[in-house]
């Protein structure tokens, strides 16, 4: 911390927050425990709570709550448990419930919403601009949004409309309607007397939108040059024209790579008659980045989707079972495969101690293989044309691992057995074995994108599932042929 | 495509140039080998290989890269094998040349020097700021380093020092040096003809500094401001002074943090002293958290690091090795484990079928576990407290998992073998080593964290020795007890 309250200095800021909280939380947890021990009567142990003592803590974690910026208490509220996480959301200033909602993740969101009554969540919501209401509307009892719906003026009903029928990785999804547009034939100084009739323009606000009478998009104004510039200068000499324009229904992803690849700050949204329809905005597509990688690692993970790190059991387990389920099957489904080999094994035994080492190899450089071919997919950077050179670049790298590391799990086997056909059965497993892995790393994510599915979803678990079958297959196979 | 030619639509714009490129690199090509096939005198295949055209498609190629904007040039080149990515290189414009390399990838950019002379990547890098030069500084020759050092004003020699003595992962190394600053106590009029001196203001100025005579920050004034205020308002009024500032040695994710949370679009850096420094701008954050995001991803997937995908078999193999390496020393290790027990699955041949099951699901359900803790880490989400909830909430996820699915797979046991101490034994195993998952899974990245390691680096590979080797030997272990 430093010196100046002024500040909220950053650093470990959560950690920070997270620490007082929690010992403000743990003091009155503890004078609670001990008005139960005592085993008052209900209504005395009541009066007691209400003692100074008591009212002290409360007063001193709301005014903790109070400095507070409302996405460090969102971040607070996922790390406390249940109980915990209620009661700092009871303390919570009401007036930045809203925002609170959206910034924390799904799943804590759905045990604050239950624990609202239908007034506060009507209340909360209508803090929110449209498209934020819109980004909340899935999670809110549809009472509630008819409430809200009817709360709303005309004009903004019909954004609220246009905004929740977008799908979830569209750009409609990360749009906002608060563009603040100019007409081309003005100088600067009418944009400036224009502008200056804003309390404040909206956040994000790097440039404003040019548009005809008619609302069609004809270029941007950065505020930069409303900045540099004299005030006699046009508009329309000024403006940019070849600049990017995005479409609601374009893919969320795309207008992300958009943002990375040209620095954007914000970009204008446009429909198919041209014109304006809304803004993207730099702190969305961070927000929407961190959550499509999370995405990706959470499915690498095996699990559905982010979980309230606080969710009771019975909930955490159900994220985490479609995916051992499948897990399971596929392992069933080796297990036959070596079930089928148990003569063989039952004549030399030492082939079910060396057989994971083949399957495990080969898993693990399959999904090597797949980690690059899904990056390279994600960018646009797999054609026709490449896609056939790198898959014979990832035969080769097969083959060269086959050899060294195959090599040395023969190695590994005829020093152990003293057998040489072992050794060099262990070999021929691994150099085949990783072979099917690059064809499979590199095929099922290729076949899954045309498929118009999500490589980045599943392939992991269908590729592991054929190294594993295919390496006992394979290796059992060979030995059956050779060694017995 | 839309109509008009003064827009880059960017909607799979990446892909749509390169299949351009694509095919006019294929036409040139095929003139090559025409060419060739004719088995003419080297001389006059030369000549041939200028005749109109062979000119003609390399003029078109020009055309179309000179329309592209650099980014989309970078990407470009990383889609293309070598040979072809070196051609285009050479036609690309060389006055976008430094701005390209600081675009690419690692892995691409090493090829794109390579092919560089000296004095080419002296131009090259002049065309840069010092932060920028910073970057690219590791993968330059010493020589060229010292060039361009040597034909820096003063000012930007000390600024390209510092720099560079950052490390990777500090707000120092995300840092540039081009902010506007402003003194308090003049009026938005001066602020405003001091800034109608710029032709225009770096990107991402959504504020311009403001500093004492001292260079001491006192707080930050958004264009915005300027702009829906009165002239004659006081910079001192107006500023804001309750606002994050970064320093140099901070960790570059807490920044990027900062970013995300508060929404920010640039930050001021302050120095010890309270000096202003430099700043960061959301566009750097947004490549950081990308490139976080891939190195975490590429490291679950056993990948020291971002890959050119037409890196030579030798290279990516070489990026390949080291985890490919640990993980045969763990599948060694797990080898041995069914070794010592040679003697049972000797005598029920069953136990080597069932065995992978057993190590399978632990091992994803301890990624499960690792993948959720290591985010909640990420975000300062543990302490000390919610730790121990954690753990035994892990453990009872552990428990359930192993009832439900520890029996599904007694009973698949059961009826394969029509063996009840097989079965039991069976998910007796499946239930103690998902304990032991969700013990390792949650213990390994805890003690790598306080241990100050990233836990995102190198956990998976532990936790999946771990679950393997001790389900073999729970699994094995108990078969011997309770079935011989």
């Amino acid at each position: 911390m430093t010196d100046s309250s002024q500040e909220h200095h950053y650093t470990e800021n959560v950690q920070e927050h997270l620490k007082q909280v929690e010992a403000l939380l743990h003091k009155h947890a503890l004078l609670e425990e001990v008005i139960h021990r005592q085993q008052l009567p209900r209504d005395d142990r009541h009066a007691l709570l209400d003692t100074l003592a008591h009212k002290q803590h409360i007063a001193e974690l709301q005014r903790k709550l109070d400095g507070m910026h409302p996405a460090d208490i969102a971040c607070i509220l996922e790390a406390l448990p249940i109980e915990q996480r209620l009661l700092v959301w009871e303390l919570v200033k009401s007036e930045n419930d809203g925002e609170i909602l959206i910034e924390v993740s799904d799943a804590v969101r759905e045990s604050l919403i239950e624990a609202m009554s239908r007034e506060e969540l009507r209340e909360a919501t209508e803090q929110l601009d449209t498209d934020e209401i819109a980004d909340l509307a899935p999670d809110l009892p549809q009472n509630v949004i008819r409430d809200v719906f009817k709360s709303l003026p005309i004009g903004e009903r019909e954004q609220l409309r246009t905004a929740m029928s977008y799908e979830e990785d569209s750009v409609g999804a990360l749009m906002d309607f608060n563009m603040v547009h100019v007409r081309e034939d003005v100088t600067l100084e009418v944009v400036s007397r224009y502008l200056r009739r804003f309390e404040e323009l909206p956040d994000h606000t790097d440039q404003v939108f040019v548009v005809d009478r008619n609302e069609k998009f004809k270029g941007v104004l950065p505020i930069n040059l409303v900045v540099v510039n004299e005030p006699e200068d046009i508009v329309g000499d000024l403006m940019l024209t070849d600049i990017i324009q995005l479409h609601p229904d374009d893919k969320a992803d795309m207008a992300a790579q958009a943002f990375e690849r040209y620095d954007l700050v914000s970009a204008p949204v446009v429909d198919e008659d041209g014109k304006l329809f809304g803004r993207v905005t730099v702190n969305v597509v961070l927000d929407f980045i961190r959550e499509e990688s999370d995405t990706e690692l959470l499915n690498f993970a095996g699990l559905l989707e982010e979980e309230d790190i606080f969710a009771s059991v019975w909930k955490s387990a159900q994220n985490r079972w479609t995916w051992l389920a499948l897990n399971l099957c596929t392992a069933f489904f080796a297990s036959r495969v070596i079930g089928a080999f148990e003569g063989t094994i039952a004549k030399f035994v030492a082939l079910a101690a060396l057989m994971p080492i083949v399957a495990g190899i080969a898993g693990n450089s399959a999904n090597q293989t797949t980690t690059i071919i899904i990056r390279a997919l994600a960018l646009g950077q797999i054609s026709h044309e490449n896609a056939r050179r790198l898959f014979f670049k990832e035969l080769a790298i097969s083959g060269l691992n086959g050899l060294v590391w195959g090599g040395v799990a023969g190695l590994f086997a005829y020093f152990l057995y003293h057998n040489v056909p072992l050794g060099i059965v262990m070999t021929g497993a691994m150099v085949l074995n990783l072979m099917v892995a690059a064809t499979v790393g590199l095929g099922i994510p290729l076949v899954m994108q045309k498929l118009g599915r999500d490589p980045a979803i599943g392939s992991s678990v269908m590729i592991t599932a054929i190294t594993d079958s295919g390496g006992f297959f394979i290796f059992l196979g060979l030995a059956t042929i050779f060694l017995l």
